[in-house]
Order: C-alpha cells, then structure tokens, then sequence
C-alpha cells in the first residue's frame, strides 16, 4: 500500500507518545523511522517498528534514558546510553561528534549500553547536513563465523562513512556481511539464489542457497578472511573507547542490546578551501561514473546516490509500506 | 636463501647511502623494509628495493624531500609530502597523529603529494607500539573497476586498524581488493585457479583464473559492490583532507605517485581504565580464537597474529629471500 510521509510520520509520532516517550523524543524517532522509509530503508525504517515496540514492553529498551558522558579528554568522549532508544541515543552522540569537530578539527565520541541505531546510514546523513565527514560504526550480536570457524562469534557490524557534497551528500552504509539476513530471505521468498555466496550451509559448506544458509545464522563477511579480520577490529575499537560490551559479551543476552558505538566527525571546512573540495569530489565521481558499464543499460552509482534517488520518487509518489507492518502498528496504536 | 636481519639491514642501509640519502633517512627505510620482510611480507619489503631505486633514479621519488605541515586546525593537520619516499613520509606523519592524540586524545594528519608506503601495517604498528590505536588509509592508481563498469577507475587503497595491546598488537593491514595482483601472479606460477573470483576475464566476467585476470588489470573488490563503494569514500577521505590527488588524478600519470593519505591516531590511556581495556582485548581475542574449526587442523588467528609468528620464527631460522631480488641488490650495490 502507497502512504504518504505525512501520515506515516503522524501515525508513529502518536504511537510513541501513547508508549510514553516525551513529544520531543517521539517526534525524533518518529521522524527517523519515516525518513528511513522515505529512503526506501524500510527494513530498518518501519519495518522494523513492532520490534521496537516489542523491545520497550520487554523493558530491553528504556523510555526515559538518556545518554550521558562518563570521560572526556579533548576531543574524545565517552558516553553511557543507559539503554535509551538507540535512534535517541545515537542522534545525540552524533551531534556531540560534530559539535567536537566544529571546535577541533575532529571529534570522536564513544557510546556505550545503547540500542540498535536502526540505518546506520541516517547518522552519516545528519553529520552531512552539518558539513562533516563521518566514520561511525557499531557492534551486533554475533551473526558470521570468524573465518574458518564453524559458529557465529563476530558481528555484521555495520560501518558508514559519508563526506557532505553540494551536489549530494556521499553516504556509505554498508554491514560487514556480504548480505543480511533480510536480504537473504528476500531471495528466499522470491524462491531465488543468492548472486554470490552468503554464508555457511549446514555441511560448513559456503552457499548461495537461502534456505540452507537460513537454517543457521552463519553469515559470509565482505571479501571472505578480511571482512572477518575487518569485523573484529571493529568490535575492538568500539569496546575499547567506549569500555562497553563487544560482541562476545552481547552474546550473551537472549536478545541485542547494550552494544558498542563509536562517532568520528571530522570539518573539513576548517581547511577553508570548500570550492577546491567540491571539484575534487566532483572529478571523483564524474570519473566512476562516466566509466562504460558492463551491462549496456547499467549506470554506475555513487554511494547513497540511489536512496537519495528513491527519496526523490517516494516524495513524488508516495511511499510502499508492507500491509501487513501497516496492519501491526495500527493494531499497536489502537492497543 | 637464507639471510639474516642484521645482513639484509646493513646491504640496504649501505644501498640507500649509495644513493645519496641521508644515514638517518638510509637507518629508516633500510630498517623498514627489513622489518617487513622479517615479518614475512617480502612483497612490500625486500621485494620492492629494486623498484623503489628505479624511481628513485627517474625522479619519482625526490630523495631530499621533506614532508611539510601546509595547514592545521585543533586536531587535524594537513602535509605535503613533497614526492618524498612514502615510508619516509608515512613514518613522520605517523608520528605527527601519536603526538596529536597524546596531546588532544586522537589526532589526524592527512598527506598528499607522497609515494607508496610500500607495507601499511608498519604504521600501524608504529602507532600500536606508542599505545595507540590507529585508523589509516591511501589511496592508489586505479586497479579495479567500480562495481558494473568495465574499466578499473578506483584503488585497492590499502586500509590498516591497529589495537595496541600487552599480548601481541592487533594490525589489520588489507587492500580493498580481494587479491593483490601480486598474490594472483603467485598462484599463475603455481599453476593454480584462486580459491574465489578475483577479477575480471576479457569477457567481463568474473574469473578465479589468474591467466585471464592478469591480461588487463582488472580487480575483484571485496564483498563485490560493497568494497567498491568503501574504496571510493577512502579515496575521497583521502584527497578532500589532503586536498591532494585523486585516484582520477593519479591515473594520470605513468608511474603512480603523488598519492594520498590519512593517519588517524587515537590514545585510549586517556580513560585511564588500561586493566580493563586489556581484559576486553582478551576477551575478545579468546572468544573467537576458541570457536570450532570448519577444518580440525586449521587455527583461528586474530589480525597480525600470523606475521607476528612469521616474525618470531625467522627470527631464529633466518629470512628467505627470493635469490634474484638479492642478486639485482647487489647489482645496485655495485653499480
């Protein structure tokens, strides 16, 4: 079904509020989820809304948390989520990023006992906006076998890193495994194979066939061993500077929660030379994209080219939301 | 053969004076490239003295340059290398990010107009060896495609993430390729296929035979588009700090050079909490180190594991060195 950004910003504001978040904070998560939606991120935009709720009734979310700093040492930070709504938190600590590299070139801050971000790519978007780069990731439950291992003991992690552009911000958000389970049973729904090989079937054979890979949670990481290695030092940056949990600790809980993050935001407007970065950005991307494409009707995208396209027709259109999703948050807001 | 460290050291050391390099500067990169083949990493070590004189005696690399510091803000500084020899480069950089997170928690110093770093991890190690963690990456002449097109127009841009740590440094050090030409080139000789699709054939399909990959350098990013998109925002990160060249720019040239780099040190002691960042590390470390093998005799290594037991082997047995890279060293010896 088509709904409009509108209706779903308001039907999610007054979903919150009913679940007791302040007008301020339901109006921030609400605004996140739809403009992740809006994206055409709607797995990790209102798809993903019953989850959330279901995390708050199970007390795995708390309402009336706030990050707060624990240390500080120029331009680091560390800070506690306390177990807040990770959009919450992770808004917060973002701006505290940008506000630290406004004032010294760059800033870094650590958040600990947080919940999910939901689209990692919504953080890089708002350091952007604020004319900053940034590398922000985050640790998971453990979802992919460390290379040649046989269970899950390393998380997808998921990495972003975005450089504001005029033209169109430059948003990379990409999780460490090949695809994610979503995706996966996406394919697995269309009865389709994989592409390529995304993950471990039950003989720890590597497949590209859904329904084996399924059977157990074994993800495949980027480029095999190295996503492997890239996983790990991940997890190891955002627990050390945050003195939170890694992904070993968080496996032990029966469902996510109180991971690790890390926020580096660096203005690059401090260099005050914006006209030559701006050239330097367009060369770069007019360079991938003028190359010939090995499909004739293929066009080569820079990253976040193709959700800010998706925006631009949802925003003419209208937006896709799964009926039955649709269906759930109005059972949740009648409840 | 056989050499030992104190011989592979004294013949390079004695080589770079030949060529006029100051004894410090002649100490630092004889040191270095030794270090890397100590470590088993010949191709970036001893492997490429021959190449790096040849540019040397094209003017590539400028033998007296000296990076210098063009601007800086807080926390961030931006160099010109100058066309200096890259581990010269890379090493006072390095030192530059220790001194700024000493000094503001982390620090980062991006360089532009330098040459190849030749072995990554050897910054990385620096970093970990001054109990910092570090973040840093270049950039490179175009080796692979962007993901659909058909002609290579971004770099493997190598990408390292240390961890200082009391039982053994964590050094990631990987290309965003998933093979480096030269690996593939080991395979051809060997009469192998790759274990997995490294590059592209000349019918613009992916290929695991090193045959058809090495026709046209076409390489396999890692995790397909995804590395793709990670090499272009490090090749952005890289030339909008350094307000250096591009991977567009630098293929430009014949032979690379003039490329770009960022060095991102942070000093997680400033937390004062070093016990407990060492208990995480272990845990960490253990709890992926333990899991079952796919294959009961393999070993699960965390990054910089295995060149550190390459390193404490050689150690006692000697280092091999290829005979005809030794035999072109003394040439030039003697030249």
């Amino acid at each position: 079904m088509i709904i409009s950004q509108e209706n779903i910003q308001k039907v999610l504001y007054e979903l919150f509020v009913k679940y007791n978040f302040t007008k301020e904070k339901a109006q921030l998560l609400a605004s996140v989820f739809t403009e992740s939606t809006l994206d055409g991120v709607s797995s990790h935009g209102i798809n993903r809304v019953p989850l959330f709720i279901e995390h708050i009734e199970k007390g795995v979310i708390k309402i009336d948390a706030e990050a707060e700093k624990v240390a500080s040492f120029g331009s680091i930070e560390r800070w506690d989520g306390n177990f807040g709504p990770g959009i919450i938190n992770a808004t917060k600590c973002t701006n505290r990023a940008i506000a630290l590299a406004k004032q010294h070139g760059m800033g870094l801050v650590a958040l600990r006992n947080t919940n999910h971000w939901m689209r990692g790519g919504t953080y890089g978007k708002q350091a952007a906006e604020a004319n900053c780069m940034s590398i922000l990731f985050t640790n998971t439950k453990p979802n992919m076998p460390p290379w040649g291992g046989k269970d899950s003991r390393i998380g997808n992690n998921p990495f972003v890193v975005s450089i504001p552009r005029e033209k169109g911000n430059v948003i990379l958000d990409m999780a460490i495994s090949q695809f994610s389970f979503g995706k996966i049973n996406d394919y697995r729904l269309k009865g389709e194979k994989l592409p390529f090989h995304g993950g471990w079937d039950d003989n720890d054979e590597l497949s590209n066939d859904p329904d084996k890979i399924l059977s157990k949670e074994r993800g495949l990481p980027i480029g095999y061993w190295k996503g492997s290695a890239l996983s790990m030092v991940l997890d190891m940056l955002a627990t050390i500077l945050s003195a939170g949990n890694s992904t070993y600790r968080i496996s032990s809980k029966d469902i996510e929660t109180g991971i690790s993050q890390v926020f580096i935001c660096i203005y690059p407007e401090v260099f005050n030379d914006s006209e030559l970065q701006e050239k330097l950005m367009d060369e770069i991307i007019d360079y991938t994209h003028n190359v010939e494409p090995i499909n004739s009707e293929d066009k080569i995208y820079y990253p976040g080219e193709r959700s800010s396209q998706t925006r631009t027709k949802n925003l003419k259109d209208g937006i896709f939301v799964n009926e039955s999703i649709w269906e759930k948050i109005m059972l949740l807001s009648k409840k």
